[in-house]
Order: structure tokens, then sequence, then C-alpha cells
């Protein structure tokens, strides 16, 4: 039996901690695992790594994660047009859930018998990867130090350097959390339930003047071209967008929602790229899908959103869930006309061979060639049947409440 | 037998024609009824009486339908938070209940042997009219000379000048509605796919610069304060919000919808009141409500906004989905502060009594008294046990898709 | 321009008028196209044909529709265990939209101009041929003579009498619809609400005593064997339990339901097979699913069963549905053991190499190895941790209605 | 602060254990609260009461749960006809949870200090009393003797000999669970997914022969007569349906479910009264409800009762669902007949002043006077317009999979 343990890492003060503490303690050899979900730089990435080293890891990994966290997850995410509580595309969510995947995956590949994170024990994150640690590696023991050791900053700080570790730990002002799907920021004023953050805590500044007009194009529900350039990569699409879109103080709130563990939560986010690619996605929607499939997802995405935020993923209903928006996005196909300007965008239009409205015979108001007002008059009719039969029973006045 | 008519009157060139057509041509007496939901100003109200009279109407009737718009619908629409595709807020689909409601109830008191309205054989309003005055008055006959004539403009015009009613028919740009629930504008570009709405055509310019801030007093769930002022009348309120908020250019949106005959149909809307009071609305809710609560109205505010909008209010099931509204309102309650700028506004936040993220014990991400990690250990080995048994069972590897 | 008309053809006596009619007084080639959809012996077919050349069809053609009705509709109404109200299998809602949909695949193939049923202008089937039929043939024309001419039985056989077309049209006391996924009765006792059918109206004696056991083996949740004897034909398989249920007495019930034109009906039906098969996957699946998987198998079918019901199976949520019904059919194999009495039967139990509840850590109600009342302790905190602050908030007493 | 604990009070070898063991190792003064959820009879009340002295209690209370049971839980069940999985009516998470709703109501009148319970940690009952408790008494410690110190039955045995308490304590071959909802019975064959219970396992023993004919009386959804006998209180009309339906051995199935926990169970009940009741007035739905209130109530009632078993009684969502049940229940008023034979009950029928289908213009399948064959040929045209534009568009053969 080896004593090889592998701890998600994310060059943070508490990974920083639990890598040396493993080691020194534990006896463990610490096999970082650091997975980029779009949000690291090159320069960060190497911040990552030295940090890794100068805790004394075994061996440092960097995944790149993105494939896995558009493949698995964001291309469900568009499909049902979920947003959480109706504003928050779960970015954060959906991120660890690839973290927590890919980082099991290695775990196992190299055999390790122990795994590790970070998390404290106060928030979301600690569910998702203890659960899901559990359920890909049965039988591996999961270690949480932060959570039971329950140290300080300071405690932690003061460790590390008693034992030759000198980091540079200043505490920012907001949590930020970057990736392909969105920047979270969290602090001081989302601790209140009354004030909203502060323009300098937005991640991105308000540069651009002025309007822009771009066309997104989706082939069976997912973005694969933009402004006229097609995209095979529907993440370098993501970051494409992203980019022309950052400068404009769009995708920005503040979500409130309910936590794994039952309490209520307030965060920041700017989202820009993923709020336009989902409210583009869904103006589609509402012209190629049929009144029941438009139903039908939102009452299964919703849900589906929120059981995936609260780190369900490897639940097989995920699966038969993902199967019905795979099969309702066949003809969600086409361009979308979005005009952008400071603060805010617009869906402009759209254009698609599967367009109904366009198909239909005679415009909305307008007389046609499909059918007759008598027509009509019977549907009326038979439409209002039961309920008349219901108010002829009880022998009510026109308002029965 | 008596020969009296009730005619939904709207003064527009087809009401006209119907009223004076049903006389002339049907020898009935007819009583033109039009029901305000908020949109006449006094000389609109005073030119569709003079239209009335023009056309040889027995009587004319203005019905205020606000009240009934209100505490009917709308305050419904407001507890369900419902914007139809996530965007429309009903405004002409709930006028239109109350309107045939009204009139209905004004052909029953007077005993009138018929009713009319004058839909085309084209929209939504046919199926509304027609099967409400059904349920409302059996054995009523229900008229609908539009429908059936399928007369041009002109055709109507050449008629009435034929019997001396002379009248200023001008076709305007956009069909324009307006109430208290917004103001839908429609033509032209809303006859395509892929054009939005120019400034023009948007019925209030934009005229205010810089930024304002307003708090939104909610009680069980309605506007009750505006700014620290109170309001026992619920539609002094929404009257009070829509004129604060007139000049910013706000609450404007195309909406793409599926109408009650099956096509698709596309319309612009102004409605700064409406979205800013659902917004606000909702954001009190998801500081005061359980995850469950929130789940459930969602469920069903989608289906219910769809089933008023198709007409069918009367339906039973309506009154079982308001019971459900009106129990969870209970705690809605609190003021909310909505910052607004030139084309969009903001949620800033709440302040409740019962605000559970203020009450619990802890903040989110802080660690707090209510609960230790080791109970979130539990929690999560035991959330997690039967997915972990289904991926022991089917021996998969980390990823099962 | 041919005049080639295609008709659904039952042999009853409004079709043999149909035929006969459609030909003599509107100059039609009349191909009678009768589907069975497993309910005709050998005589029966042969009278159906003879019947059909006596009215003087130009073809006659019978299609096995057994196929298309498994394939295509009854594998998915097993799969979501569609029983409506609780109750009824569908039986003849889902043969008669496989008999449209073959019968208006013949017409175009052929090239028909015209398509014709007999349906009548009182039930559900009216609205099946001639939404299914017009979606399907756009352009081509649907004929209904009896539901247009309105005749009683004696006027048509006086018609065909005068034609020389001589049948014997004795009217049954009930009517009955037979096929492989059960046989309705209706008539008499149904024609009220508060009388069951007596013993004679049922099709099938009772003739069996004691009790026997079977066992039904299902492969991603079809029926694939019975008893130890493989099917790879799944319509055989369901006769094959067909024969060994019938003489029990058991499937039977009055089901009652809302139709299409939006009155209430009350129908009695014998489905054996359909309904041990049926409560027999949903026992096995209630040991293979989630939880998750199935509620929402549930809240999807019984939607979607009503949707199917109401003739709308060309809708592309139908196809939707059914991707998510099968992906979540891939666990759903294993034996359920079925006990049959007269009048009764019970699911005994199920064998699956998928049960869940023999996979895992320690039984219902023994301890385990899996987890501890520590960890159940914390999940019980975690679990009643929101709903505990709201009435930390709201300082209700214990009982808050 | 005094040293008052209330302690759930079975009258089994676990609850006995616990009080005793509460008093002498933990020096409380132990109160020990039995509640009557319809169960015991006089003998049984006594032995309990027997034995809670024998344990050395401070008090014994026995609290009459039955009107809590069905006045807060058992009408909404029978509103929302819920049976889980299709089987289930119930029983026992009801009962539980009047059981810890009583009993936390009786520590806090008395001002206790302490609660405890006698669940082990393997099954459903801890967390619902864990919850409970913690909700309903926030400060109160919940005290768990058979959960924390794992003895075995025979270590508690000693335990109590040693302390001069002799009991018989002979395990039984099942563990049953008896009140006015039914009777669960576990043990044995429900540990495996394969076997039935045999005939001796069953409590009510078959005794009758023949048939009869019992009518039922509903009043707003609750039962309020029996065979033309009224009853104001509703428990008592339950138990008189009981004492007619005992000795038929109908009410009988095994119930496989998912546990709070996350594993499977298995578990025999006979329910005579439940699911005849629950059958009946499903049945007189039917008849009085439109489509979509049928539709919705089961939309909520399946998730309802699964909150229920979960234990979530106190989350005001039950409150919400409950205000829409009881507001469906208005109509649900009449006489349902219902016939039993050995091992099964039929629905015949029902009679109600509400009856839709009674009241309707022409029976379904007979020509009528409220509409026209040409007015259904419209309606079909118009409900089948958006899917017809759909293949229009997509230019699809007659099927499309």
């Amino acid at each position: 039996m080896t004593n090889d343990l592998v701890l998600a890492f994310s060059g943070g003060l508490d990974t920083t901690f639990c890598a040396a503490w493993l080691a020194h303690e534990k006896g463990y050899r610490v096999h970082a695992v650091t997975v980029d979900t779009g949000g690291f730089s090159p320069a960060e990435r190497q911040r990552i790594e030295a940090r890794a080293r100068q805790a004394g890891v075994a061996s440092f990994t960097l995944i790149d994660g993105t494939g896995h966290l558009y493949g698995r997850i964001l291309r469900h995410l568009i499909a049902g047009n979920v947003l959480k509580n109706g504003t928050y595309p779960l970015s954060v969510s959906a991120e660890r859930i690839t973290q927590a995947v890919l980082i099991a995956e290695h775990a196992r590949s190299m055999g390790a018998t122990a795994i590790a994170h970070g998390s404290t024990g106060a928030g979301n994150d600690q569910v998702r990867f203890d659960m899901l640690f559990a359920i890909a590696l049965p039988g591996v023991e999961v270690i949480t130090p932060i959570r039971d050791l329950r140290l300080s900053r300071e405690a932690e700080i003061a460790w590390l350097d008693g034992h030759g570790i000198h980091i540079d730990a200043t505490k920012a002002a907001y949590s930020i959390n970057q990736g392909i799907w969105g920047t979270s920021v969290g602090g001081r004023e989302t601790l209140t339930s009354d004030t909203p953050l502060p323009e300098p805590a937005w991640p991105t500044p308000l540069t651009r003047e002025g309007t822009a007009t771009h066309v997104l194009t989706f082939t069976e529900g997912e973005l694969t071209g933009l402004d006229g350039e097609p995209f095979t990569d529907r993440v370098a699409a993501i970051r494409a967008l992203q980019e022309k879109l950052a400068g404009w103080g769009i995708g920005r709130d503040i979500h409130v929602g309910d936590t794994i563990i039952g309490i209520k939560g307030r965060v920041g986010f700017e989202a820009p790229a993923p709020l336009v690619i989902i409210k583009a996605h869904h103006a589609l929607e509402k012209h190629v899908l049929t009144k029941w499939q438009l139903f039908w997802k939102d009452q299964l995405a919703q849900w589906y959103g929120n059981w995936l935020h609260e780190g369900q993923y490897f639940d097989p209903v995920m699966r038969d869930i993902e199967a019905f928006f795979a099969r309702s996005q066949r003809t969600v196909s086409g361009d979308v006309i979005v005009s952008v300007a400071p603060h805010r965008f617009h869906i402009d239009g759209i254009r698609s061979p599967h367009d109904l409205m366009a198909a239909q015979e005679g415009a909305y108001g307008e007389m046609n060639n499909g059918w007759t007002g008598d027509d009509v008059k019977g549907f009326a009719r038979i439409f209002g049947n039961q309920v008349g039969t219901w108010h002829k029973v009880h022998a009510r006045p026109v308002e029965q409440p």
C-alpha cells in the first residue's frame, strides 16, 4: 500500500497549507492537481506550480478542464437556458464539478490511497468534493484538513512560516473565482442583503462607448460561429465572444440563492458571454421549438440546474435529462443578432431555416390561408367546453372567487 | 324577448363599424361598453364615447376595470413573477380577460340577448372573447361581424360613410395597446423575425439622465409603498411607480410567443413598472421563501401565465393555483431597493424582517454556530448515498456517459 | 390529377357506407385501408375485406400495424408506466395513432388526392384523424361523410340497400375495440356515472381457478422473456403473455377520462397483459432507478400519455420525452415475478443485477458499514437547516397553520 | 435549570431501555410520552403505561394523536390521492410526524431541557425525530441513546436485568406498526427483493366470502358518510370503514421505496380503508374536476407525499400545497359505490351534483347540442396548427423519428 495522496490544489493559502501539512504531519506523498477551468493566465499557472513546489509536493499536475467543463456540463446548461433563480449561470458550481471529477480520475489513474481538498466547513464546495470523490473513488479516504483543524488564516501562515514556507497571503478585499463560464465576486457587500457591489469591485472595468452588434451562430444548440467566423472548438467560441464583450460592463448581477447546506447566500458575478449566449439561445428557441418543447425544457432545466449546483452530477437522472435536451436541440440552429451598449445588451432578432414564425401561413394578426375565422370559432367552442360545463353545473355567476 | 345587444367597444374603426352595422343591418339596440384598464386619458375617454354616440348606440358605458384587473389577475401575476417566455408580463392578455368578464357581467345585468366583439379571425382576442362570453353567458349569442364579414378597412370606412358616419381612420404605423400593466407595440418590424423596433417606435421617449434609486415596499406580495409613501390602493401604487420610471427608457423588450391558435407572434412592449415590480418582488422572495417554495412557485407560475394568456381564466384550476400563491405570499413583505439609469435598472438589495439570509447562523462561507464541519461530512455521505450505490452496482468508471 | 381517395376502413357500417357513398356520389376511386393493431382473427380479416369488396372499393389493403404500434408508441408507454388517470393503458388512443399514421403513409405513397375517415362528430377519433392526416398530408383534402351528413344508422342502411349493398348491421349491445394493448367496452352502463359493467359484458370470461406464477423478463425496459422463454419479437412477447393471462378475469376496470373535445367519458377495458406489464415494469424500476429518475419519469409520463391521447403524436416534444425515457431504461433489466388468481394479480418481487436494494450496504433498518449514526445526525441537522431558520425567523409555535 | 427530559415512548425494548438508562446513567427526570395514532387497544395502552412505570419514569402521558394525524396530514394525503410510488399510503411516515410534533409540543409546554427518541441509526425515523425536534424546540438537546450506544438487544436486556427491570422482549417474526392509516409489516421476506409475504404474515386473516357493496360519501374531499350513516368525526368515519373492510383481505401490498437516507427499502402493508378511500376519492375527482385540476394535483401530490415522507412537514411549501389542495376540494362531494370481494375491491361508480359527465350536453360518443361536427373540424385544424407548421418547415416524411 502506497501513501500517495492527491490534493485538489488551487494555489491559495488553504491548499498550500494542506499540501505542506499533509506531507509533514501525515507523511503522505502529496500530488497536487490543479484543474484550469479557463480562468488562469500563463503567469498564474506558473505561480500556482511554484507555490506547489514551495509547499514540497511530490508532483504537480495542471489539467486543462475546459473541454470537460464545456462538453459535460456547459452545453447542457446552454440547452436548458439555465439561470439559477432566473439570474445566475452557475459559473462556480459547474467548475467545481469538472474539477472534482478530473482530480478523482487522476487519483484513480495513479492509484492514490487518499484524496484531499481544502474546503472549509462553511460552503458548498465541501459537499461537492466530499460527495463526488466518495462516489468516484469508493474506498479511498477523503481528507479535509482545513475543515477538520478549523485554523485561522493567521495560524496557517504561522504554521507555514514555522516550516520554512514563506508566502504572501494578503487577504483580498473580495474573493474572486474566474473561469470560462464567468467570474464570481464575493465579500463585504455580498454579506449583507441590501447593498449592491460598488463599481470598482467588478473585475472588468467599463471601457467601451456607443453600441456594437454581434451575430451569434448556433448549430443544434451550440455556439459555432461569431460575426461570421466559424468555430469548431466550442470553448474557443465562448472565449472569442467573451473577448468581444469585455469592456461593456454587461452580464453583471447579484445572485441570491440557496446553498446545498440550507442557508441563503449572495454573490456577485460578471458573466457577459454566458448571459449573452443563454439569452440568444433562448430567443432562437422561441422561434424554432413548439410551445410544449419550451414548457418542458423549462420545467426540467430549472431542476437540472439546481441538482447540478448541489453536486449531484453523477445521478443518472442527469443523463436522462441531458438526453431530452440533446433531442430538443436538433432544430436549434440559426443566427441571433445581439446589440450591446454600456451596461446592457439586447436580442435584436434571429434568422433560422427552422423559424416557425417565418414559415407559418399568415403573420400573427393578419388573415391567412391556413384556416378560417369559422375554424377558430369552432376551436373556441371546443376549447372552452369543459370549463363551460363546470360553470353550468355550479350555476355560478360570472365571477366565481 | 328584447333585442338588446352589448358590444365590446374600443372606439377604433372595427368596433365603430360593428356598432353601426349591428344597429342598421341587424336591428339590435346596441349598448357599447368600454372597459378602461388604465390606458385612457380623460380626452381619450371622451373621444371613445363621442365615437360611440356617432355610431348611434343606444347607450354607452365606461367601466373602470383597473380594480378587477389588479385584484383578480395582476396580483397573482406578481405573486408568480410571471414573465411569459422569461420576458413578457402578459400586459394585453390580462387586460382582455378583465374586459371580457366585466362586459359579460354588464350584459347579464341588463339582460342582453346578444353580445358582440370586433375581433378579426387572426389573433388571440377572438378566442378569449368567444370563450369567456360563452362561459359567462350560456345561451346568449356571440356575434363577431369583423371576423364573419372579412371586410377590408377600406370597405368598413366606405360602409360607414354610406351611412353618414364619417370618421378619421388613418392607420397608425404601429398598433398600440396601453394599460396599467404595460404598453404593447406591434407592426412593421415585429412582423419579421430579425429586426428590433427602432427608437421612435417606443411610446415613451428617453428623457432622463444619471441615476436614481427607489424603494419599493411589499406587504404579503403586494406593492404597498414607494419611496416611503404608503399606498392602500394598489392600482395607485403601480401608477405612481410608473410615473417615476417614465423617461428612463426601461422595461422595453420584444416578446416572441405562441398564440392560442398555434402560430408564433412577436410584439414589442414597454412595461417599466411591471418589470421593476416583478424583478423586485422576485428578489425579495429569494430572501424570504424556502428553496422548494421558489421551485414550485416557478413550476406553477409558468403554466398559470400561459393558461391565462390562452383565456382560460374561468378554469377552477386557476383558483387553486391562486390559493397556492396567496398562501406563499404571507412572508413576502419588506423593502426592495432598485436603482435606475437610462435603459436599465438593477435590484440593489432588500430589507425584510423575514429575510432568512440575515437570520441564519453565520453567513455563507463563514464558520458559524448552527452546525459543524462534521455535520456536513455526515450530510455529504448520506446525500450521496444512493447515487454512490448506483455507481457501485454498475462498476462504472468515474465518467458514465 | 387523379381522383384516388384513401379511406380508413374498419369494416363496420359507417366506413362501409363511406366507401360506397364516396364512390357513387363523389366519383372517387376508393382505396380501403385497414390497419390491424392486433385485434383481428383471420376470419375477421376476411370479413373486412369481403365487406370492402361488397362496397365496391377499387382496392383493399390490410396493413399489419402491430410493429409500428409497439415500436413507436407502446414501448414508450411501458417505459413511462403510462396509465391515464392512474388506470387506463390508452389502448384505443395508441391504436388510432398507428392507424392514422400508416394510412396517411399509404395515401402518400399512392399519391391519393383525398383521404377519408368515418368518425362521427362526437368523439376523440375525429380529432386524431383530422389532425394527423392534415399534418402528414398537407394539401390533401380530408373528407368525413359521417360527421358531415349526420345520418342515422337506419338512413345509412337504407342508402346502402338502395345501392344494392345488403349488410348485416345489427347494433351490438356494446361497442368493442380490440388490439394488442387491450380491449375497450363501451355502451349502456358506461353512459352512466354510477353503474359498473356486468360480468357478461367483459370480453373474456373467467375460466381459471387457483393461482399461477409467471416470470416476466425485461431488457432495457422491454419485455423480452416470459417464463424463461426468450422473445426477440416484442409483439410476440405481449401476445404470449396475453394468452397466459386470458381466463383469469384480470386487467379489467372502468376508465373515466377527459376527451379531447372537453367532455368526460367513461369506458370499460380489459387489458390483462398491458396492466401486468406496466405494473411489473414499474416494480422493477423501483429497484433499479434513483429517486429522482422515478420522480421525473412520472411527471413527464403523465403529460406524455395525455398528449398522445389527444392525438399530438407529431409534436417534436414527444420525441424529446421519448429520448428521456430511452436513456432511463438502460438499467431496467431483470426478472419480475407475478402471481395471478381469479380477478387479481400481485407483483411478488424482482431479480436484477441492477437492483440497488440488493447492492446497498446493509438492509433498511439494519446497521451497516456504509455510514454511521453520527453521519445521519449531521445529515438531519443540515437537511433541516433552512426550515429551522424559517421557524426561528417567524418565532412560530410548533404548529404554524 | 431543570433536568426534565421528554422521551418519545413506544413501550418496546429500545424505549424502555432509554427510559431507564437516561434516568440511571444521566440523572434525568424522564417523562415518557406515547402518542396513539389509532393503533392501540385499551389493553395495549395499559401495557405501555405499565412498562413505562416499570422503567421508573417520572411521568407517563398518553396523547390521542388521531385528531392531529387526520386534520394536519391525512386529509391532505386524501385530497392528493397520495400513494407513494403508486402504491403505499404513507401509513408510518404520517404517524411519525404527528408523534414528533405532539411530543415536541408536550416538551415545550412542560419546559423540558432535553428530548429523546429511541431510533436506531439505520432508518427513516431518526431523521424525522431529529429534524422535527430540532425545528420545534431550538436550543433543546436531542438525545438518542440507541443510535449512540449501538447496543444489541441482548445487551439492552442484560442492562435492564441488572437494574431490576425484567421484561419480556422476545423478538417477533415481523416488525408491525399499526395506526388508523394502515399497518406495516417488515421482516424476513421484505429484506429480499424477490419474495412476497406469506399469507400468515398479514395482520388480518381473510374471513369473508361472497361480495359486499359500500357507499362512501365525501364532502369537499373528506369522508363524511358510510352506507348512509353520516359522520362528523372524520377519524370515526375511517375507523367505521376499516371495520367493515376487515376480513376481506384487501388493501395489502408491498411497497418498495427510497428512504430518506438514500437506500431502498421494502415493506409490506395492509391498509384497506386508506386504499379504498383514496381510490374512491380519486374516482369522484375524475368526474368533478377539470382536466388541469387533475393534472396539477397529481404533479404536486407526488412531490408532497415524498417531502412529507422525508419528514419535511415544517417546510412552509407544505402549507402552500395544502392551500392548493383545499381549494381544489370544494366541489369534491358525492357518493362513491365500492364493491368488495375476497382480496379485491372495485370502484363501481359515483353520484354527485358536481358530476361534469352527467351535466354535459350529450354523452361521449353521442351527438349533442353543445357543438357541431364543424366546430370540431375547426378545433382540429387550430389544435394541430403549430405542429403542422413544424412539419412543413422540416419537410419531414410522415414519420420523423
